[in-house]
């Protein structure tokens, strides 16, 4: 049996070598290649996505699969060898499903799809998009065709990212916030607004960086196993556990978009550098799942980038780094500054109050348009009732709203909510590792993260993708994703910031 | 038969696609890639080198190259499709020719070799290295017999870089070519020496860098197809034939490395960007030798570089970047300077009329070593014999001798002579280039470049590996590859230089 699961392993190991580097080269392609380069990675990444796909479906890893199912059964099932062969179970199962043929035209109609929203985007024209996205709701109802029977249309798409989680589950998550986010935000309405306008001023991009990397390096980040470049887009891309870059971009004339970008991709880097080298080049060397990603970069983004004793020992020392653009202005103008609620058009500019909302109306035009219950030539009318209706907003160019995302452009369908589910998933966290670590606040005054870091690796990031987004969640905090823990945490920063 | 051709590039062009991703993947590695990466790239490479030499090696690939044997000879022999077939062919029966195992225990035993050699050179120990250099060579000699038979043992290992090309032809050019060079370095040895002291000062590293640009943009290196960036030893990448890279190393109290590196490398990179696009993602798309490479990167660094009439326009703009440097300094002093002939212990320093000396020390011992007529034992001895004998210097160490080149510890054996065939070669292409553009002289001397970019284009970079060096060096000149036009230049330029 030793010697099957070594063959497993074996072909794991090669199909790791070719998506790891693809992700090189995906890397590469959105920061140092040249325009030239454009066709010939797009047959780079064709071929290797194509070879490890041929190899992961072989006949021959679903007999060794078959023929480890008894061996898996004596081992203790939360062993490395035991979950290693149960994700490859499910992720083979998964992809065997679908046709080679659904592959090669979903990659093809998705390449046009981004060309062509790129276009309409710029040209804000919604009906040069409305065929394309047509048939990629098209296809992705074709998709989870392929896993019916299904409880919801929806599940098959979901679970590429959250695997396990269940669209019922999602839905009555998100109902249950959607309220109580709404009146936080009527609230603070109501209430004088805070002063921001110290924050858009010329900050030297040097400087932004320079304390960019001392914020990243005294989170843990380990420069010997990654490194941090710009790009249009902040990404994280890990190529294996020691070698996990992180990307950011500079505004000159604007402090927020670098130096919370750093810190969110810091928070996603650190999970995949804190998984255990035991599951090196396999399908358990990554995160479990994007939410559970997204709640680790969120945690540093703003549990940790956007609290008050972060600033406490960051802020006079980003006062030396812009003398000029900070004199008079104090910690709690700062403070309230950077946690300024504002409802806004834009999800990627949307605050921590305003943001989830943003993800629940792309979720439930999502199902809705998987249900085939609204059509694609209805949604800008539907985005924008549902933008008034959770914003108070109305978007002024469908650029500004249903064309925003790239998202349903490359085919990434229940994709959003993971976003949400990250920033819940975030505070049922923090509030076990303030149970953990009580005096964690003083550590942070004093610039020390090296315990809330031992305690994610310990919890969170070695595990990898030994256990589904649910269960992690449920070992850890006692309970499924549950929202109380977040609603608390808006509800007393804000209440606080804005004297609710 | 048009079918059974497209089935073969297709399989020819996703070996491609791997073998171009995983030259991203080296290009990145002396890049940009953090130290934590190394095994993982080691990884990488390997899983990507081995499929594609199975897939490139697979029985359909020799099917279909036997099965197209006669659709290639009805075609014209010169036309694209007659050559793929051929190169497929001879690359293909290389390729099936050599064990598995062997391929396997030289990874294993260059890996080894290069860590061996990086520690003996520093710690100046012949000793360490000696066994597994006989190692090396012993598996470069079971190599050469996997070709038996073969005119000499030493054929096989040159065929490799240098297709077609036999030793017996390599050691007459060698041996008509070398008593003339000793005797010039002699005669210069008596005249007084140039001063290039002003070359060795401190040169601000972004001025080099722009200047350096100029020069690349103007030799028309193309940026949208290309970027330049730092490496410690600079090299040229291509990643397909709109994607070419080249690097280059900078000394912040020298003006030369970084210079004549960069001019170098353009050499290389233009070659590459100038192979026709109907050859993209075949064998075909990469330059047809080693040597035939070295003779554009040394026409560029050299016979433009290091020239007269290229310095009459670049040399007051140098003045003009580095005035305090260069002030006093005429042109002719500065183009002496560039040119200093002495003779010196490292190759990768040596001067025009010396370089090929360091080269045919290495081709005899190499050749002594696979022949079996020199023992890895007696190599240190036999260098320090040689380097006296034909650069009249004795190296202090093994480090400054014997240890200096990396070549070896990686099992390029067969590899150093093309760089001194490439200098040969350059002229032989010179002396055409100048009769069919009589002006260009006048042409360098106003930093105009582009006719004779097209000449090359047209003559050699658009044929990629179409034909073979010994016969595109025919087509273009007449003759074979043939020393006589470099020693006229040599004799010429230092002639004039040196007073002789």
């Amino acid at each position: 049996m030793q010697d099957k699961l070594d063959q497993l392993k074996s072909i794991l190991a090669e199909v790791f070598d070719l998506n790891s580097s693809a992700a090189l080269l995906g890397w590469e392609q959105q920061t140092y290649m040249p325009p030239g380069g454009t066709e010939g990675r797009g047959y780079q990444l064709g071929t290797l996505g194509k070879i490890a796909h041929i190899k992961f479906t072989s006949d021959k890893v679903g007999e060794l699969l078959d023929e480890l199912k008894p061996y898996q059964e004596q081992l203790d099932p939360d062993s490395d060898d035991a979950r290693l062969i149960k994700v490859t179970r499910r992720e083979y199962d998964k992809s065997t499903r679908v046709t080679a043929q659904w592959v090669e035209e979903f990659a093809r109609e998705t390449t046009i799809g981004h060309q062509v929203w790129e276009e309409a985007r710029a040209e804000n024209d919604f009906a040069k998009f409305q065929p394309v996205l047509e048939r990629i709701y098209e296809l992705r109802r074709e998709y989870s065709a392929f896993f019916a029977p299904y409880d919801h249309v929806y599940d098959p798409v979901l679970d590429d990212y959250e695997p396990g989680l269940k669209t019922t589950e999602v839905i009555k998550i998100f109902e249950s916030i959607r309220p109580k986010q709404v009146a936080l935000i009527q609230a603070i309405s109501e209430k004088p607004q805070v002063d921001d306008s110290f924050l858009r001023q010329p900050f030297d991009e040097g400087k932004q960086w320079d304390f960019g990397v001392d914020i990243l390096t005294a989170f843990g980040y380990d420069w010997k196993r990654g490194r941090q470049d710009r790009a249009a887009h902040p990404f994280t891309q890990s190529m294996g556990i020691d070698d996990v870059r992180i990307t950011t971009r500079f505004s000159p004339d604007e402090l927020n978009p670098a130096l919370f970008a750093s810190m969110h991709e810091a928070g996603h880097a650190l999970y995949e550098m804190g998984i255990d080298h035991a599951l090196a080049r396999s399908p358990l060397a990554t995160g479990t799942s994007l939410a559970m990603h997204e709640s680790q970069s969120r945690m540093y983004e703003n549990l940790l980038g956007r609290s008050m004793p972060f600033w406490e020992f960051y802020y006079p020392r980003l006062q030396e780094v812009f003398p000029s653009q900070l004199r008079g202005v104090g910690l709690t103008n700062f403070y309230k500054a950077i946690n300024k609620v504002e409802p806004s058009l834009i999800r990627v500019e949307a605050d921590e109050a305003t943001y989830n909302l943003h993800i629940m109306l792309r979720l439930e035009l999502e199902i809705a348009l998987m249900e085939g219950s609204l059509e694609v030539r209805d949604l800008p009318e539907a985005w924008n009732a549902k933008t008034s209706e959770f914003l108070g907003l109305i978007p002024p160019s469908d650029a500004d709203g249903v064309l925003q995302d790239v998202h349903w452009s490359s085919g990434l369908i229940g994709y959003f909510s993971t976003y949400a589910l990250g920033n819940l998933i975030s505070l049922q966290l923090w509030e076990v590792i303030n149970q953990d670590i009580p005096d964690l606040a003083d550590q942070v005054r004093k610039g020390e993260f090296s315990e809330l870091l031992a305690w994610l690796v310990e919890k969170i990031h070695r595990h990898g993708a030994k256990f589904e987004p649910q269960e992690l969640v449920q070992r850890i905090t006692g309970s499924k994703i549950d929202p109380s823990p977040y609603l608390r945490y808006l509800e007393n920063k804000f209440g606080e910031i804005y004297d609710l």
